[in-house]
């Protein structure tokens, strides 16, 4: 059965540490209490990427936390994952699930209105929608507005993340818009504690931003 | 039904052309004679090779000739088309299987006896075997003696084709060996006229080395 919560979406980014402390810092962040993991690699051959996934999947099944893969769903499909993440760059949402069913999670970005309506209406399950502010981890960085965001929100059914640059000190900016969550890499993975990090920004989210 | 006769084995390389001389000449190698077409991309999004295995499988259905697709099998699923090409860093063989049933071609690479037996007990229905001389399409190029390639021939049953460096002018080298066929990219690829290059290295692959 697919069954996500999307408010602390916690994003990795394994090129910044050796492979067990990144696992580590994942595994500190599931216990900070992050509702959905996507492991994204760009670098790595295809079977890295699935030895990787199947190390992560470990980790995240304990926690009956669902999986992520980004890009990739011939990695998704042989780690068995809960989920698959499609930008605008990777497979189209229609094609990947009608290879993939139904009952896998499919998440798309979205920084139009057209985009949101379209991975909407090919079968997307939750947007990404951003990027709200800079971030350091994409190479380049395309903004898109909170009036934008909101304008998806009010446009599609399905949950909305907003991601991009976000932290627990910054994500006022995003009160008053109904999104389902928040996507975070840096704040969680670059952090000096992990699981505290995770810990105060699902406080943030609660407190800020209202989502239980 | 899984049909593919692998006997001028033409892999592309798109890197150096634009799209419309690239798929003039997969065409031309396709007049040629060709009887198998891999296309491998390493450097494209996932949309982007997509896209391009769309437009390359328009051509090959055309002429009844099987479409390989290296490394990913989410672009082959995309794509439909008949087969997947898994070298050692990629999906392993056995998984590919499961996800895309018996009926699709999935062909593997390997350099060692070990190897190539592993590849075949997970259910490979070719193997590339290579590279027999120096090439310049991949990055590293480890060699592979032609004793080695004779030792798989006479170990695996399945078709095992020579790679690496071939032409017209070369494959005498593997003349005795019980290959099924030769791979080629740039006696191909980059040759003035491709057709002619296909229909000569087609003649060589039947005068030389008596595969009909």
């Amino acid at each position: 059965m697919k069954k996500f919560n999307p408010r602390l979406y916690f994003i990795t980014d394994s090129t910044l540490y050796e492979k067990d402390e990144f696992l580590r810092r994942v595994k500190a962040a599931l216990d900070g209490g992050v509702t959905l993991v996507q492991l994204r690699e760009k670098e790595r051959t295809t079977r890295e990427y699935l030895e990787l996934a199947r190390a992560v999947h470990d980790l995240t099944l304990k926690y009956n936390v669902p999986l992520i893969i980004d890009d990739r769903l011939d990695i998704a499909m042989a780690a068995d994952t809960e989920g698959v993440h499609l930008g605008q760059s990777d497979l189209p949402i229609n094609i990947a699930r009608n290879i993939w069913g139904k009952d896998k999670i499919i998440g798309a970005t979205a920084k139009t209105v057209e985009q949101a309506l379209e991975a909407y209406e090919q079968g997307a399950d939750y947007l990404g929608v951003g990027a709200i502010y800079p971030t350091t981890t994409k190479v380049k960085t395309i903004l898109t507005s909170t009036e934008m965001l909101d304008k998806i929100c009010h446009t599609v059914p399905i949950p909305v993340n907003a991601i991009g640059g976000l932290n627990k000190d910054n994500i006022d900016v995003l009160k008053g818009i109904p999104i389902a969550g928040v996507c975070v890499v840096s704040a969680i993975m670059k952090a000096d504690d992990p699981k505290s990090a995770a810990e105060e920004l699902s406080k943030a989210v609660s407190d800020k931003l209202g989502i239980m």
